[in-house]
Parts: structure tokens; C-alpha cells; sequence
């Protein structure tokens, strides 16, 4: 073990490494924020229940909670892996997704012991509506502003930046629902679909130029 | 870090990258399960009863989990070391996998708290036949609808089908037999062999033309 | 799978393993305490209370947390990425440092449920200040000692060394202040603050001669 | 994402990814299991007690089991950077002794709550005595049966199967203390200074022919 390690570590290595432990954090805390949702489920039999009659809610919100993750996992797995390497304020932003995400559990345990108040699902729509515009935020930074995904197509890039903000925009529909504003819940759902108009409208552009 | 990363991302990296945060994503949710499965262990020591007596069920259930979910780790690597990337769906599947996974330490939580009821063994079995059902799910579209491993001749990737299927097979037979019925027990027995026979047969295959 | 890796084992490789290895440690690591300080938080709604109140306090303490160990983490990712490889004292530093990290989620268990008090702001303070003087032992073995970082400047290896120490200057400035012992935070802070301009200054001195 | 990787995954691929992914299992499960270990921590300020006293006693436990989880990382570290790669042999033993420090947390939160006890430091040093065991049958597997460690000196390897056992031995003598059995103790301890007398002699030997 004396032997050291010769090859000297040049400037692209370094930015390599830098986007390959943002990707290992991310995914740890992806993980164990999937892995901890399931831990809070603690069902619990009433009587004259049956056991599978007290597993259904927990497990409803479980597998909603794991799509919802996984969704943004996936999205996020998409973004990252068009970059050649990150910087300080993207890594912030992926700093502040990540520090959304890990939130999922604690989200999930209060839907659980609160049932299907008003205000439960309130929060869990903020909760996904602040997420999406994080990962809206994330994309935009890095393919708009940074330019680090330069192999990405113009068209495709804002395909992919109309998407998540199309569901945030649904996201905040469902809150101004729970909350019977039923104007918001309008304009929500309007901008919603026009985001995600425009979106399989770009991606539709991209496709017709390759 | 002013200096930026100048190879381009081609579309095979890209297809390399998901393959490499699918595995990370899975082996992270694969070593929290595992230790958190580990973290249910509470053993209280009744009045009479020494030290060991109280650990004994606990570590007892805990191996066999340790031993189960270790299974199907090796199982997911053998299929995941045999891609050269992953497409959507085959990320859908393996995300559901990974949800069934990270279910184990609730369902051991379960388990130790309602000790050896017709119950418990029945949902034990239960998510140990569903979580092998989705292994085999996950073979078969890689290999068989995807194609994504076209380096595993067309004889051993059935075997590795049949296998899972197999093991899943046996579970369901003790559901059926926790619950008394012997007929069931008799059919999934039945073709939890056929499946087992079909597997070495297609291994023992592939063996001879090798 | 009968089918041997032929090529040997290098020691230079055996090198690249040894910190590779240690990345991924202290990745995972990281992301749980980041995960767990988030399960931490058990909001409960006093009577008289909007449940947006009950909320307040614990994301606040949750954001503050995330933001220490995230420049931890970022410090740590800058330090790591210029090493070519580590030896035995460097990893043993590093694990020190990764024990104070873990700790963190039990710090905020305590500043939770201990509330606003002198001694809940002196553990916070103090265990800031171990934590980023773990950071300066990490980078000054590394840097100065062990001349594992080779390809970084002289003036800038110096620039991060007494970054992180002035953080920790900082931090007992805090513990002081809770006990109202203004000597000691007057020192504290002309420390830190002196650290902080050294810092700036080889930083600038640095790009001066790039 | 439609263009698809075409290199084809040989052998000696599947071989280092099997490799890949039990170093990720691995440090999955140290890194949880030596952060649950922080969490298990819940000082309680008896009346009359500073706060300072009651953080001393987990504190102590904590550092002492880091050290242990963190000596017993370093081992495997070093085993596994010299393997080319991995048999399903070596992937089993591996296994057990992940499944041995996945309980780690569970050993030192019986230790925080059952105190000095004998029969604490018997299970503690038991645990120890099983881990370090298996952490040399791991390496004595891989390089005395399986011969994946051909880069390594016969006499080295040696040395590094001797070191483990000895410290296997003296937690062993450890036991018998707690439990007054002296002659058991005085055997033990011979048996671990032998062994670590053969350890230090063949690493002599090696440094000697190199």
C-alpha cells in the first residue's frame, strides 16, 4: 500500500468526479427516503377489522409515495445523466431537490396518523407541487443557464422543462381543491395542460428534425 | 473548476448511465432493507425466561430475512451483470421490485409482533411469492420482450426464468397450506416442481452446447 | 460465470479501490444523516395551534441542518476529488469526520425536543465547530502532510485549509455567546475573521498566478 | 433513448460487475448500519445530572462502535481491492458477515439500555468474536480455496488471515472474563497473542522478499 497512484488528477477528472458523488448522494437519499416511507407504514388492526382490511390505506399511500419518488427519481436520472459535469449552483439546486425528497417520509407518516383531511391533502399536494418546480428549476439552470447538457437538442431541453412544471401545475390544483377555491383549481389546471401541451408539442419538433 | 468536461455524452453513454443509477438505486434500497430489517429487532426478556431464550426467535426471523432478501440480490445482480443498458419499462418493473423489497422490513416488523399466527406465515409467503413473481417479470421483458441480453443464450435465460417462477410457486403453496387448503397446496407444489425440473432441464442444456 | 478476470490486480489500482471505496462510504453516510435529520421531525399540533405553526419550527431546524452537512458534504467532495489516492491516517480522518456527521441527526433529536435553550445552542454550536475542524485535519493531512493532492497549488491548498477553519472559529464564537462569555467571542471572532481573510487572500493570490 | 448499446458483455464484464455490486451492497450496509448505530443514541438527563453526564456513557459506546464497524470496513476494504473478482462462495460468506454488522445497531442499543451488565459485555464481545471470525473465513475462502487474490504474497495473505483470528481470540477471552472463567480467558488470550505473533512474523517475511 505504499505504492501511490501516479497519474495526475486533471481539471475534467476532477468535474467527472464532482457529478459522479452528486449522482451518489442523490441516489442514497433517493433510497432511503423509498425505504423509510415503507418503515412508517404501522398498520394497525381495529376490531372487527381484518388484517387486510388494515393494510389497505397503508399500503395505498406506500405505492402512491413510491411512484410519486420514483417518477422524480426517474426524472432526475434523466437530467443528470445528459450532463458532462455540474457546478456550485446546480449542485444547490440538486442540494435542495434532494433535501425535498428526504422530506417524503415525514409527508407520508402525517398522512397516515391525520386520514383524508383537508389539510392532509393539502400538504401532500404542496409538498409535490414544490418538488416538480425544484426539478423544473434543476433542468432549466442546467440546460438554460449553465449550458452543461449541450447534447441535448433546444427542442427536446424545453420538452423537458414544460413536464415537470405541467405537474406542479396540477399539483397546486389539487391544493386549491382540497381548499374549495374552485378558481384556482381552473386556472391551475389551465396552465397545467397548456405546459403540457407545449411539451409534446417540442418533443413532437425534436423528433420530426432527428 | 472554471475548466469544463469537453467529450460529448453520446446516446450510449446515456443508456450506460441508467443502467449504473438503476444498480445504485437498487443495491442502496437492497442494504437499507436489509439493515432496517435488522433495527426491528427488539427482544424483550420475559420474566423467567434468560437472555438467549429472548433472542432466539428474533435473530431467528432475521436470518431467514437476511437469507430471502439476500436471494433475491443475487438473483437481480446475476440479471442486471448481463445487461447492456435498460429501457423504461424494464426501469418500472425493477422500481416495483425494489418497492416489494423495501416493504420486507414492515412485513419482519409484522411478524415479530404477531408471532407465528396463520396470518402472518400467510402474508410472509404471500409477499415472498409476489416479490420472486416480479423477479421473473423482470427477467422475462429484459430478455425475452426488450432483449436487452442478448449475451445469455436462449437456454439459460428460460432457465432463469423458471427458476424464480418456481420459487414463487412453493410460496403460494404455503399460503395455501397456512389456510388449510390442501388442494391448493397440491397444484402449486406440483407446479412449483415442473417449473424447478424445466429449469435444470434448460440449464443442463445450455451446459452441453457450451 | 466460470470465466476468470484474467488481468492482475495492480497496486495503483489497489489505490484508486482504497478511495474509491472511501467515496462511496462516506456518500452513503452523508445521505442518511441527511435522511434521518428529516424522520426526526414529529410536528405536534398544540391546541389553539394552525397546523402550519406546528410545521414552522421543525422545517426551519430541518433546512438549517441540511444546509451544514450539504457545505460539509460539498467541502468534502472538493477535498476528495483532487486525491489521487488515500492511505491509512487520511481514511482514519476521514472516518472520524463521518462519525461527527452521523451524529448530526441526533443533535437535531435533541435541538427538537429541547427547544430554544442555552445548552441546546452550545451542542449545536460545538458539534459545528468539531465537525468543520475534522474537515481543516482532513484537508491539512491530505494536502500538507501526506502530499496527496499534488495537482493542487500550494496557495490554494492553504486557501481551503483555513476556510473551514474559520467556520469552526465561528462556531465557538456561538457557544461562547450562549453562555454570554463576550472575551471568548471576541476572540473567536477576530479569529475567524482573520482566518477568513487569509483564506481570501491565498484564494486570490491563486488566480493571479493561473 | 432508442439507440441501444451495442459492446457486448463478456465474461470477465459480468465477473467485475458481480464485484462492483457487492462492494456497493457492502458499503450500503456499513454506512446504515454505523448511522442507525448514532441514532439508537437517546441521552436522558436524570434529576440532579447535567447535561453533559448524560451524553458521556452513549457517546462512549458510539465512538467504541464506530471504531469496530470502522476497523472492521477497513479489513474488508483491503480484502476486497486485491480480488479480480467475486464466486458465489465468496458472495455468501460475504453476506453473513454484512448481516452480522447490519446488527451492530441493534447490539449497542441492548448495550445503552441494559448497562454494565455481564451478560452485556458477553453479547457484545460474542458479536465481536463472530464478526472478526467471518471476516477470516471471508479472506481465507477468497485467497487459500477460491484463489481470487493471486496478486497477493502467500506470506501476506497469511498475515492477513492470522490478524482477524487473534481478535476473534481475544474478544473470545473478553466473554469468559465477563463470566469468571478464568482458565478460558487465559487460554484464549495465548491462542490471540499466538496468532497475532504469526500475523506480524509472515508480514516481516513479505516485507523481506519484496
Amino acid at each position: 500500500m505504499t505504492i501511490r497512484v501516479e497519474e495526475p488528477v486533471e481539471s475534467r477528472h476532477v468535474g467527472q468526479r464532482h457529478l459522479d458523488r452528486l449522482v451518489m448522494l442523490s441516489d442514497g437519499i433517493f433510497a432511503i427516503a423509498i425505504t423509510l416511507s415503507a418503515i412508517e407504514l404501522k398498520p394497525e388492526q381495529l376490531p372487527g377489522e381484518s388484517l387486510w382490511q388494515a393494510w389497505t390505506v397503508p399500503l395505498y399511500v406506500y405505492f402512491l409515495s413510491f411512484l410519486i419518488i420514483g417518477l422524480v427519481w426517474m426524472i432526475h436520472r434523466r437530467i443528470v445523466s445528459h450532463l458532462r459535469d455540474v457546478d456550485g449552483i446546480g449542485t444547490a439546486i440538486n442540494l435542495t431537490l434532494l433535501s425535498l425528497v428526504a422530506l417524503m417520509p415525514v409527508v407520508i407518516r402525517f398522512a397516515l396518523t391525520h386520514g383524508a383531511q383537508r389539510e392532509t391533502v393539502q400538504i401532500y399536494g404542496l409538498g409535490l407541487a414544490i418538488t416538480y418546480a425544484c426539478v423544473a428549476a434543476l433542468w432549466g439552470y442546467l440546460a438554460f443557464i449553465a449550458k452543461l447538457a449541450p447534447d441535448v437538442s433546444r427542442h427536446l431541453a424545453r420538452a423537458w422543462l414544460y413536464q415537470p412544471l405541467s405537474v406542479s401545475a396540477f399539483s397546486i390544483a389539487v391544493v386549491f381543491g382540497a381548499g374549495r377555491v374552485w378558481v384556482g383549481v381552473a386556472i391551475c389546471a389551465l396552465v397545467g395542460i397548456s405546459l403540457r401541451w407545449l411539451s409534446s408539442r417540442y418533443q413532437r419538433l425534436d423528433t420530426q428534425k432527428a
